[in-house]
């Protein structure tokens, strides 16, 4: 029996499957809008948020181009954190948007620090918002969200942070009011363990002020989504056998409580990075997230042992993006799985280096 | 037991649940390649073409908001049949993306023909393209879709024919090559039988020519899904499990043929037809569409009905919208739904009307 160990899509619980195949139901009835209230519930435990939750159909990318879209306007100025794959798209999305970009440049692999954006943001009277990636999914970076989110509100008290909380939402802590964060985009294939196909989001009050009804396209603004979503109605047709999936994993986190399940993602991580370190590999983050691990083995053909890894052992590990592609492997401890099972997947590592 | 007869949702087969609920592979995998193509060509048997096709995750209404988007540009001049809530829309998704909008208007439950679309746009040397509604799915009325499209052809030779197919692809005959059709959507949850949550779309040659790699914004781009797409690559994280979903009813249509199925849909409309009449009902459209009935009872309060044959009987049917709301019933006769279960419906509808 394999493992499917990428940092999204990540294997899908029992639990969820059946819900997902629950009978279908008209998204414009009752029983849908008492359970759409129910995930919105949910949502807001799992954002730790009294603010506006929502879901969108679209992968997380989608989340966040439609947050980008829908929370700023042409030519206005905003600070944008690149330092990965995924970070790197938020830029070329800004540009799409016409916006003015203040680029954050980190090297691959780096967190970047407090220091380096309040650098990078100073006195700049104009600014409207910040995009940070909490964990960069291509190279396994977090960054120390709480201390950089609160210093950038003490300096610009009603900028919008934007956070791509993708690869970390329900799997390391994440207060988004304490945080003082606006919006924040989780996605449904990661610590949400379920199919890929939908994501969610929070609003601020802020953010909320800053939504507008009209813009040139209607399916990517968040407005949309923000007027039904009040009287827990969806806009458009709702994607709702993966919404019963998502309603079964909400449900499991309040019965679990998130800083279990939190824990049980940390255990996951630290037993695993240990392991590689143990045999040898090197980790690629400064500052790695316990959502995933990104690593190498340095002397090794690291593409080699990962297809190995697949062939020989059924486990499913993601290969490198950009100037990582071929050199590393990456691993998701996120969505329930177990330190016992980074055990396994470091004996059978140990396996492949030996061949 | 109860059946779910709305215009979509529609009841989901258990082989198609059952192929939603098979493990998740990763989506940039052979495995997913393969089961993409598999996907691709059955797209292209069922909207009967040679051309490019794709699905994209999202709504029908996503999936026309984006043809629009991809295929036109700013203050392009183009035709938008304009006679219920769905068309309605669609001029509005034109207006949103600064096109130059010639209504062709005809009355809700009319369905427009040959020689008025011909007189709107007559002599239109500037003429970019036009967006048909093939079912109006808030009144049930279709056009002559063949008839039309061939005349329009003949006199504007290079203009984009747009389609929304959402109730008809897959449900009553559909010939895109033959029709020289330029692109058409068709959404999950109608014919194809599948849960909410994807629709698909094909590409002529003709309409390829007119896609952009950047517009301002990404998702929405058709660009983005004909690239990658051409390798059975999914340009973002793909909705995989619905996708399986969707491969199985593509699947069940080569081994049936889409002439019998279409042959069980004219066959469970026109009994509902018959009876509807002989229970002294009013069809609301003109040119009523084999895949939705939309009726009323013209002394008889109908939002009455259609709630208690909800409530004493579990039938699900939908209401009507816009003017409509409140005054009419809307049953599916897509997805495999018998004649026989139409009859029982008809036994039901006599029970609630005697009352």
């Amino acid at each position: 029996m394999g493992y499917l160990l990428t940092p999204g899509p990540v294997e899908v619980p029992t639990f969820v499957m059946e819900a997902i195949s629950r009978p279908v139901i008209h998204h414009r009835s009752a029983a849908f809008r008492e359970f759409y209230s129910n995930i919105r519930n949910g949502l807001q435990y799992l954002f730790q948020t009294d603010g506006f939750t929502g879901t969108i159909i679209g992968s997380g990318t989608f989340g966040v181009e439609a947050a980008i879209y829908s929370l700023f306007r042409p030519h206005n100025r905003i600070a944008i954190v690149d330092n990965g794959k995924f970070s790197r798209r938020w830029v070329n999305y800004g540009s799409l948007r016409d916006l003015e970009i203040i680029h954050l440049v980190a090297e691959w692999g780096e967190a970047i620090t407090k220091e380096e954006i309040l650098e990078g943001i100073h006195h700049m009277p104009t600014l409207k918002g910040i995009v940070l990636t909490h964990c960069e999914t291509s190279t396994g970076a977090v960054i120390d969200l709480e201390e950089i989110a609160l210093a950038i509100r003490n300096v610009y008290p009603d900028i919008l942070i934007v956070v791509d909380g993708i690869t970390t939402v329900g799997a390391i802590p994440f207060y988004a009011d304490e945080w003082q964060i606006d919006c924040a985009i989780v996605a449904s294939q990661k610590a949400l363990m379920n199919p890929t196909g939908t994501c969610a989001f929070h609003l601020s009050e802020r953010a909320i002020r800053h939504l507008a009804p009209t813009h040139n396209s209607d399916f990517i603004n968040l407005y949309n989504y923000y007027e039904p979503g009040l009287s827990n109605e969806y806009p458009y047709t709702a994607p709702t056998q993966l919404l019963y999936g998502i309603e079964a994993v909400l449900d499991h986190f309040r019965q679990t409580g998130l800083p279990a399940i939190w824990n049980e993602v940390h255990h996951a991580a630290s037993t695993f990075r240990k392991g590689i370190e143990r045999l040898g590999g090197k980790l690629m983050a400064s500052n790695p997230s316990d959502s995933l691990t990104a690593f190498q083995f340095p002397e090794h053909d690291n593409e080699a042992i990962r297809q190995m890894l697949m062939r020989d052992f059924d486990f499913h590990l993601a290969g490198g993006q950009g100037p990582f592609r071929g050199k590393i492997m990456r691993a998701s401890h996120m969505a329930g799985v177990t330190a016992e099972t980074m055990e396994i997947l470091l004996e059978k590592l140990a396996l492949c280096l030996n061949q």
